[in-house]
């Protein structure tokens, strides 16, 4: 299926210039979700124009777009959610990712709110104040890329730009009912993007419809020297195989870790994909709480060193819960840096094996519906947790070994949750087939805002 | 030239038998030297008995090699110079190291004594004692690879195997005035070798002779499951191409951090090689102090936390020296690791500029002749600095970017010293070559030792 086909499908006719100011009006009427930190009116309504004199030339014919506002845009300081980072020079050119977009004729209308550093699955940013949800802007849009996601479920863009390490994208795309990608580590170039966990990061899209989160992956796919961990090997396209017929997969849903701690909700989601394929068997991943564990230590422990001169200089200009968390990472010691790579190279092994016998695992994103904004603590099968830390739950130990992930929003009725389809290294091609056996089955697919009515695409 | 041609120059008329028999009888008459932790007579007299019934099977014809006691041998726990792996199980199979010069008909006799753990460049063993100086037993060998070089230099066997994380080759290699070979990270499998710090480990030969070190080389080279590190990536054969005509090679003198603490000796070695290069040219590697800092601290950390659960159990069987220097490492922050890896990728980028304008860079192996046994500080340039600490100065910031390198005996009156002949990543071909002009040119090559008056080859 060509970009050209999928995109005429989603826009209304018109020019790119229209669309472009659709999108921009739309971000004003919306402006109570707080889902942006800068409106780029002047740059998309150039960038439509320029589409608009040579359409030809641009496959993504001016699709209005938003990216998380730590991937650099030329003129701009990238703040990554901090206030610190406003006294950083401007960028010099956009974001290896924006420029691929940008060049395919996508129209990059906006950059989106975040928790401060990526640090957080709230996006409840203390300087820039919380995204709310779509869906009850009483609640939280989930995060670090919430604005992104809350941007894409409340239909302002069809898709948008978040990253990811420990959940940073399938998070948000569960709270708020859409589709978030995170590729194989090294898929995707992170090129111009403000880093986090150097061995943990991944940027990846998000979208309302499957196609169109093929569509926007193919066109980021690609080797890039400014990111020495993006892999020099072919690109997979993704698009064109969906509209094909679609195999067979084995289908292992994850137990274990994977279920304890999680709501009733979450659970029913799985099953409730879970039995959209003919052949499910249950497996369990051994290591996997080890795995969160490391997970969380090294992100504590590479934010804390990245962020170390700012935290002896700038301590109090950082969001409060950000500058606890980095000041505890700043005190661990070197051991468990050696004890976490240690625990991932087990945990990998594990799942290369697991991967032996099934095409795909299938998992709960999150383990509850989005919380309530200002919320600490959740309760979730009878037990009070804290909300901040354990949103991650199951996203965390599946990133810490790289695998590509897609969070698909399961079609139940409430409030959206999402599912994982983790795929092996390197197999995004089946990740995508299963979601598109999801969507074809009507168990998956974009929720509609109740308070629109709004039909799903 | 062929492995056969080589062997058949080194070694005197007779069978493999009888060269196992000549190096069994030389480890007992050099007894004192104290060069070996175990001699394997029965192993090496029954593979010999294998060569000679199939002599045309093996290339290198029996030829005797001792390896550091961190390679596995089959039946036996790994020592790696420690007390408390006594209580391993004995190895399943050989490393992979042994394993191929095995296949090709190399005969392992012995394993050699070292520094517990390979952290130390002195192979003053607290367990099985100090290794001795062939040129001058009242001083140490060197190390960690110490009892591997001494037992080259002595002539008991002429090659070995050792291990370098820091300089465990070619810092011994220096002081017994041989060669010692650390290839490119990455390029020889370190299956079977005890660990030390995954990041900066090579295993590698030693030798008498420039061309028998090619041979070794050739044959330890190829990729292995064993060692993930361990590069696919097709054999660059070395041996072939030292008969040839030599190219005309661009030569940088290291400069800056690789001139300043070093003796007399040391700086006269470096500039008696240089004078044998048509086109020299003084360099400077920028952040090599750093870089030296960074090895330092990654070593530690490291070592303390592969160590971590022998230190908590086992602490007063370690090595004074050693333990000391590992639980000094377990106590650093795990900012250092990060900090560290930055360090290590800015000095990379250093490095591969300046080889963009020369081909091999030299600079000394070590910083002074071999101290005496015992002594804890040696005087340098009217400095009074520590032994172990420091007799790597020059080794650790190479090893720290895997950069391949020989140490090359340089033909000068007095105890010897070496030169570092240093590579770009994946180098080894120019290396050798410059070793070899060296060579010709008269001004390296293993040092006679004196009391016996022996011809070097």
């Amino acid at each position: 299926m060509s970009a050209r086909s999928i995109i005429a499908k989603i826009r209304s006719a018109g020019t790119a210039s229209s669309w472009a100011r659709d999108a921009l009006c739309h971000i004003e009427a919306d402006r109570h979700l707080n889902c942006f930190t800068a409106v780029l009116e002047t740059r998309a309504t150039e960038m439509a124009a320029r589409i608009d004199a040579e359409p030809h030339r641009f496959p993504l014919a001016g699709l209005p777009f938003a990216a998380k506002d730590l991937f650099d845009v030329a003129g701009r300081p990238t703040l990554a959610g901090s206030r610190i980072n406003l006294d950083h020079p401007p960028a010099r050119r956009d974001a290896t990712a924006i420029g691929r977009l940008t060049d395919a004729g996508a129209n990059l209308v906006g950059l989106t709110n975040m928790d401060e550093y990526a640090y957080g699955f709230s996006t409840e940013n203390a300087h820039y104040g919380p995204t709310r949800n779509p869906h009850d802007p009483t609640r939280i849009a989930g995060g670090s890329s919430g604005g992104s996601a809350a941007a894409v479920a409340a239909g302002i863009v069809p898709a948008a730009l978040g990253s990811d390490t420990n959940g940073s994208i399938r998070v948000p795309a569960s709270l708020c009912g859409i589709y978030g990608l995170k590729a194989t580590y090294g898929r995707l170039s992170r090129g111009g993007s403000f880093p986090f966990v150097a061995d943990l990061d991944h940027i990846g899209p998000l979208a309302r419809d499957l196609n169109l989160l093929a569509v926007v992956y193919d066109h980021l796919q690609g080797p890039d020297p400014l990111d020495p961990a993006c892999a020099e090997r072919p690109c997979d396209l993704v698009a064109p195989l969906l509209e094909r017929s679609l195999p067979d997969l084995q289908v292992g849903v994850l137990e274990g870790w994977f279920r304890q701690g999680a709501s009733d909700e979450a659970l029913a989601a799985v099953d409730h994909v879970a039995s959209a394929f003919p052949q499910i068997r249950k497996v369990v991943l051994e290591g996997t709480e080890a795995a969160r564990s490391a997970a969380f230590c090294l992100t504590g422990m590479a934010g804390g060193s990245l962020h170390a001169n700012r935290l002896k200089n700038r301590a109090m200009d950082f969001d409060p819960a950000v500058r606890d968390r980095l000041l505890a990472g700043l005190m661990l010691p070197a051991n468990l840096t050696f004890q976490a790579r240690r625990v991932r190279r087990k945990f990998m092994r594990e799942a290369v094996d697991l991967f032996r016998e099934v095409d795909v695992l299938l998992a709960p994103a999150t383990p509850c519906t989005a919380p309530r904004i200002g919320e600490s603590t959740v309760m979730i099968a009878g037990r009070e947790i804290p909300v901040r830390a354990n949103l991650g739950l199951y996203t965390q130990p599946i990133s810490f070994i790289g695998l590509p992930v897609i969070a698909a929003p399961v079609r139940l009725p409430g409030l959206p949750i999402g599912v994982q389809i983790i795929g092996p290294p390197w197999g995004e091609v089946k990740i995508f087939q299963a979601a598109a056996i999801l969507e074809r089955s009507g168990r998956v697919g974009t929720t509609a805002l109740p308070s629109r009515g709004e039909a799903s695409t």
